[in-house]
């Protein structure tokens, strides 16, 4: 069995999105800035885009593509993404487990590499576990999602993105993690211009 | 003339101090954790101290010390600490401007390392700079005069070490930044198991 992994990026001051992230909106104002390491540097939503990542992020991205065997997601990424337009990252093969608390019809009964999960974290890890195998299972967000199976201290390891920007607002990756602390094992750091790639055990 | 640094200890979930910190609790509930990397391992106010960092987090330390000239720190932080019984960070020579409202009664023309600076961040700034000369000045903390300096663009670095933890509460560093990015240029990074220190220039 692999590990469950959350994988996300986040700015210094800790937040996933700029302000009013939505459907059309992507990551919100000034949330482009988030994925500079993914896009190989600065870009916008209203102008063309290009995917050209320096080697050491591409790497990054490779890496967590090839060891990562399922993915979890919330409905809110769903949504704001448009599920990728019927393809998400990962490849044709990709496997994603939405949760939800009610399938969007458009997708109900449609082939896709969407499942849609109603009956909460533990049924969509095991859903997803049963898909990846050997392979771990990724949690791409959103927040939400994250906080849930951070609490439920159901998650083996972070890799945190860290974008070199204080955005100000947006939605906050740790909140709402209850009055515990969790203890951390830094194991990896992966420095890049647009972003430091850490890499964090969690300690049971 | 020196940068203007901001250097402190984060939680990697944004907090400088657990919860309930105060005069007398420290850095509040569970807030030892983030200064591991200057003990050397696990500590707590409660049992016996010991000073004992690693090779690494020493010379990251002694690093510090070496290029700062001067300090700044909050009315609050200095309040936590008790001046430190007067002997502060830093050595015999160390001299720390503290921002304030009003000057301690029992510190008054008290002969110290602290000079109280009732009249804002910019003379705190100027008082501090012509202290350091060519060294640096660092903001220590709190939480809320590196987010004025921040606000004002006045720092030109931050030098964050990022305790593996999620204190789930406490004080957020980052917070009150007001709805603009501020936009960094990852400089260094130093790993130790302890933290992970994290250099940033602060673009302008």
């Amino acid at each position: 069995m692999g590990k469950l992994v959350a994988d996300i990026t986040m700015s210094l001051d800790g937040f996933i999105t700029g302000p009013d992230d939505a459907p059309g909106r992507g990551l919100g104002e000034r949330g482009e800035a988030l994925h500079n390491w993914v896009m190989g540097g600065p870009w916008r939503y209203d102008q063309p885009r290009r995917f050209a990542p320096a080697d050491v992020d591409r790497g990054v991205l490779q890496e967590a593509m090839g060891s990562t065997g399922a993915g979890i997601i919330g409905r809110t990424m769903f949504d704001v993404t448009g599920g990728w337009g019927g393809s998400p990252p990962g490849g044709p093969d990709a496997r994603y487990f939405v949760l939800t608390h009610s399938v969007p019809t458009e997708w109900a009964g449609r082939r896709s590499p969407f499942t849609f999960v109603t009956d909460g974290i533990d049924s969509a890890l095991a859903q997803a576990r049963a898909v990846a195998g050997d392979k771990d299972v990724g949690i791409g967000g959103g927040a939400n999602v994250i906080q849930q199976y951070l609490a439920a201290r159901l998650i083996d390891e972070l890799r945190l993105h860290l974008a070199p920007v204080l955005l100000g607002a947006g939605k906050r990756l740790f909140d709402h993690l209850g009055d515990q602390a969790i203890e951390l094992e830094p194991t990896r750091v992966i420095e890049s211009p647009h972003a430091t790639h850490l890499v964090y055990t969690v300690r049971r």
